[in-house]
């Protein structure tokens, strides 16, 4: 057998033994279907998750009348009793901690069991490009190969096994782990089998999968297994049904049969022809030479001190794939382990939390040309509208909507602890997303019929939520720094609940800002538009406090807990744009100043963490520190196949796809209406060429560069429209596609030409 | 948890990881049953086997009546016509291909899954002093404890799992790999599950495990499991029996019920107590300091140019541990993976070869003090009689006896193959492990009873089989040097059969010789010791070659292959003692070019060649060069676990036990009556103590060294006897346990001094 040699060596990820564990797998996904392959030699096990398995139902949960009691909470508050008011808001707005969400399973597991006497020269891979992981190796003085897909046409995960041409046996039958409140009933032919699942008060599903065999025979074995003997070629389809939309779980499983013998290399043409429109749309390349080693042993080699900027670029082409994988057809957004999960308790349910996690997920998918996938996310945020505006008007008598700091599928809006679950921020960041979508596409449709709706609700909570104080400014109240605590002098224990926090305060101004430049663009609410003005006018400002940092609270209080994973107050860095060197440069330093001390403290000590504090590096414009945080993220936040790592050894997505946006950030960034052109180049990678980016705007954007320093630029709006560059001091010539100069103007380093849709701009 | 630290540094083989496969696995085994533990986090497997279960089972497998064709086949070959000659014997008294044994074949796997949504700190280790694997690591809140013996005095496989008192679930079930010739039927209760094998023309065989916890509850799950739920404690004791001895398998599984709730610490008590007697009695010690690293780590790091002669010790003791594992209650002796094979179809067969892997086995059990589990190795022997003479009949129209190259427990005795089957030399070679129990027990009652009954058995063959040629020297023909080819330059081709094969007459002179001290000692059969001796001093001598080498045939043919993993001539050197530097230095020094020949040509590229190569290094009183390929052998040829590999990746349990009784020829040697202290130091171990070694002529040794040389020996005979020790130059000083000088002769380099049994004299 050749050695092995990646096709796409910034594409693959490849292995020379299996995985040890779970964690070790490679992943599939359809966004509805997932697996991890884990590539065993003899019995080899696919495990399986359905987007809708969570173990509970579309229970009532909604939270109970409680505005009555807001006034006193904020009274005591304000009065700075923040114990007190921490303590009556906990009782008040806070649930109890029995009362979580049921948590997102796995659906079971495929089990294919070779017979071999010994198995070498084996290999494993993740084919980022063809989005299918291959295990290949010698047994039997044959060539085994396997193939796994998660067909994103026929969404179904997909299975070929072939030995070169040779006869070969093979075993196949499904299970599940136990779950003492979930009974299962398998059914088993000769080229079916399946498992219904039955969760007492729950959810039931079904795992349905479809042996086909070119040549050789298939019976049934044991009752609950196929035997498949002296086959030359074997295909597996694996469907997954769940009742979550009321429907028998069959029904779900019989949409996608595969009907006919298919032919393997039709279906594997279709799905990588598929997989490459999204995927393949973009292209980063650097002429770095990676080593010839697995991707574990460039891991290692990193984390004992060598240097591989190469690993950073299949990291994040990996974050590209995950986003695929997670959302393509996904229904739901990409939940805390995306859509991979083998516990059935998982950590924090595996659920969609909206302070931060599910927010970094999507991160990267707009200026990676993704856009299509962020509709999962979209349409859990417009799911779970009914929810929020009920939750809104009970807890807080407020209109507009409030969405818990965590959730499930099934809209559950009681917050589930007296703690982190007092918080009204999640909204507004969610909001953020609805304004992306617009704001890189200029989709105006959009913008009417689904952006601008949501943002108007958030903004018409703020409009009752918000309270003037004695000097007539706009405070927040309670407030909460998303799970951070303080120290009061006149409190025996650190708090949580407080008067505007910083970051609550940076929520309302974006939100408003956006729900302000969007009823104009519409041209629609003018009396609202004033309203919001008056409003951001009179919320605080930020501060800075006696060690030059941007206070993370509305006073310096005493930190419990300096080096805290949260970087909420950053949040005007990153992923707003409210602190800039340009607009606001003592704020800019003050966050860079509250970042190192952070970091001095120990802080980015979960790979989510690492992934924000890289994102605020580029925004700092610092490239080297950017690049030496995302190389801890990837070797020290990570499993030997790049999955991200809560610590102890906990997988996470939103590293992943967070570590995938700041490569972004280093890359390309654009606020303001202004796009900065490498803004945060590290000096590991001095040459390069990126494809497809989008910047705010409308604007897709290819920038090559050479030396350190850009070589050139192409800029293509999707609307007429001014084009601002940041010229960073570089004398900048813009042309047309006929190679014609168009006349700039410059001024405070920024250059501005008009620009025409469609029309290629050249950046010289 | 607290940093782990091996108990007994030279005595614990650990990893940070759970197995990949089965070849990763740690062995435990009573000699009867046997397991191998993968310790994987969640679904944890417990790969089974039996001795006695071969897939076939008694068959009438004797050869046909050939006797007749062995004239002719002797006229081609004594006529230097090799060509036709090797054709001729492969017709007559080889087999086909097709005909080969039917496997040893594994029983099935005991599952048992436990639903921990993450594992960290997992430590798995084997204890070769407390005979036990553990598991342990945290989940959920809890460390858990699993822990696996072969319970020695039970003869079962017990299991334990606890979570520091805390409850905690795990479900239990067996199951086995699909084999199409082998139905299985299961039953399942809350308390045992039973897995009953039924193999078409075959062995029936059963699996029983019973399932005691303490506290919660167990029913039983899909039909085929055990679901235990929230107990403090649980006890898996897995018994297995075969139809191997006309019974039900269903008795020999009663015949070890455990019948209450055992106790986990007595029981492991007991276990450890049997144990250690044992492996127990025998203590190398070195004050090397070992890398605070995992087993897989440190060989990584020799692999990659460290130093770790700490890690040799490791391999002696666990190849000490195996003999033991292997054969303690063992019917039958290892075969060629011990008792330890996961596949249906293992690499040949994991048959017991006669042409050195079996015998290897055995070479270091009594020297180390382990004679006891001879037993499995000499019961294996004596129980084959009545086909070895029938067969020697049929197929040689000899008397006596004639043993198979290769062979299953069952007795059968034709030969498999045309080529290699051809050789009379397994008789007498196994003969020598009936002598050496003898040599260095002084048993008599072992000696007439079994040993000199056995011995007269092979002596009357030769007896028949020589023949005379013109010279008067006496032949053997056909002989084989075996596995090997020459090129004849009269012949097309390489060929295999020859007159005389210098390992042939090797063999012959050992046998014939024991013969003669044997019967000399009982004092009998005088007209039969009087030809015996005549025998051997007609039998060819030993030649040198061109190149200063042993010649391996009776002429220096062109060698087919220079690097032949056999190096059978060397037989004379080690396992023998017919070369060495004192009675025939021109031969010996022969022997180190043959070796070196063998080597310069890659030769020892199997496990099990390294390990004879070693062996012979350390009779060569080379030490450094015996480290070097002991070394290799470790780091080489080994798994992680240690396990002795065969290329590419087959576990072969020989070159484990061949590489501990190498250590032991580096530190003791004993032939000729004369004791070697010390004859093969090597420079990495310049200091140490080893307890427990027998020599042959029936000695218990002791000895202590430093700074390289001998500190101190202290030397214990079973009976009075002199004892000759060899001094190397040193001046010995003997003192009996009083301190009182012994009077001693010094002549030639050897001093000796009347001892008397029970003795301890100490040498200074």
């Amino acid at each position: 057998m050749e050695k092995y040699r990646a096709s796409h060596p910034h594409h693959t990820l490849w292995y020379k033994a299996p995985a040890r564990d779970w964690l070790e797998g490679l992943p599939i996904g359809s966004g509805r279907l997932a697996a991890m392959i884990l590539g065993t030699y003899k019995t080899e096990r696919v495990a399986l998750n359905h987007e809708w398995l969570w173990k509970g139902t579309n229970r009532e949960r909604d939270a109970e009348k409680k505005a009555h009691l807001l006034q006193c909470v904020r009274d005591l508050l304000l009065a700075g009793k923040y114990e007190e008011g921490t303590r009556a808001g906990g009782e008040a707005f806070g649930g109890n901690d029995g009362f979580r969400i049921d948590p997102y399973q796995p659906a079971g597991d495929l089990y294919m069991e070779f017979n071999h006497s010994f198995v070498h020269n084996y290999i494993r891979e993740l084919d980022l490009k063809k989005s299918a992981v291959t295990v290949r190796y010698q047994a039997d003085g044959n060539i085994f190969t396997r193939q796994y897909i998660a067909h994103l046409k026929e969404d179904l995960i997909m299975i070929h096994v072939d030995a070169n041409g040779k006869p070969f046996d093979c075993t196949i039958w499904l299970d599940r782990n136990r779950d003492r409140d979930c009974s299962l009933a398998f059914d088993t032919t000769a080229d079916c089998l399946s498992m219904d699942g039955s969760i007492k008060n729950g959810i039931s599903f079904r795992v349905e999968s479809i042996v086909r065999q070119k040549g050789g025979t298939a019976h049934v074995l044991d009752g609950r297994k196929i035997a498949v003997d002296q086959t030359t070629e074997l295909v597996i389809a694996v469907n997954m049904g769940t009742s979550a939309t009321g429907l028998d779980p069959r029904k779900e499983c019989e949409q996608k049969h595969i009907t006919k013998t298919p032919d393997w290399n039709t279906l594997l043409k279709s799905h990588i022809e598929e997989h490459n429109q999204h995927y393949g749309g973009f292209e980063l390349e650097m002429p770095l030479t990676e080593p010839d080693l697995p991707t574990d042993e460039r891991i290692k080699r990193v984390r004992t001190g060598g240097s591989d900027p190469a690993l950073m670029l299949l990291y994040f082409n990996f974050g590209r794939y995950l986003l695929c994988a997670s959302s393509a057809n996904g229904q739901l957004p990409a939940n805390l382990q995306g859509k991979w999960n083998e516990d059935m308790y998982p950590p924090w349910d595996s659920d969609l939390h909206h302070d931060i996690n599910l927010q970094m997920n999507y991160w990267a998918v707009e200026p990676v040309g993704m856009q299509n996938y962020a509709e999962a996310l979209l349409r859990h945020i417009e799911r779970f509208v009914p929810h929020a505006r009920k939750t809104a008007m009970d807890l807080y008598g407020c209109r507009g909507v409030w969405y818990p700091i965590a959730t499930d599928p099934w809209g559950r809006s009681t917050p589930e602890s007296k703690g982190w679950a007092i918080w009204i921020g999640a909204a507004p960041w969610l909001a953020q997303h609805m304004w992306w979508h617009y704001e890189y596409s200029l989709d105006e449709k959009f913008l009417r019929d689904r952006a601008y709706p949501f943002l108007k609700e958030v903004a018409s909570f703020y409009e009752d939520y918000l309270i003037k104080d004695n000097n007539g400014t706009l405070q927040i109240v309670p407030s909460q720094s998303p799970e951070n605590r303080f120290k009061n002098s006149g409190d025996a224990g650190p708090v949580s609940l407080c008067v505007s926090a910083t970051m609550d305060v940076q929520l309302a101004r974006d939100l408003l800002a956006h729900a302000i430049k969007a009823s104009r663009i519409l041209n629609v609410d003018q009396d609202k538009r004033e309203k919001w003005q008056d409003m951001v006018e009179h919320l605080p400002e930020m501060q800075i406090g006696s060690k030059g940092q941007l206070l993370e609270w509305n006073q310096e209080f005493e930190e419990v807990e300096p080096g805290h994973r949260h970087i909420s107050h950053l949040f005007g860095l990153f992923p707003g744009e409210q602190i800039t060197s340009e607009e606001t440069p003592d704020l800019f330093a003050a966050a860079r100043k509250s970042l190192e001390l952070r970091l001095a403290a120990d802080g980015g000590h979960t790979g989510w963490s690492r992934a924000w504090t890289t994102c605020c590096f580029a925004r700092l414009g610092d490239g080297n520190s950017a690049f030496n945080h995302l190389e801890h993220l990837v070797v020290d936040f990570a499993t030997e196949t790049l999955l991200d790592l809560h610590p102890p050894r906990i997988f996470q997505i939103e590293g992943n796809l967070g570590g995938t946006a700041a490569v972004i950030e280093m890359l390309l960034q654009s606020y303001h209406e202004r796009i900065h052109l490498l803004p945060a180049l590290p000096s590991q990678w001095p040459e390069g060429k990126v494809q497809g980016l989008r910047a705010r705007g409308g604007f897709k954007v290819g920038i090559e560069w050479k030396n350190h320093r850009l070589v050139k630029a192409e800029i293509t709006p999707v609307k007429d429209r001014v084009c601002k560059i940041k010229t960073s001091g570089l004398a900048l010539k813009i042309t047309d596609s006929n190679g014609k100069p168009v006349s700039a103007e410059e001024k405070n380093g920024i250059i501005s030409f008009p620009a025409k849709a469609g029309e290629k701009y050249s950046v010289l």
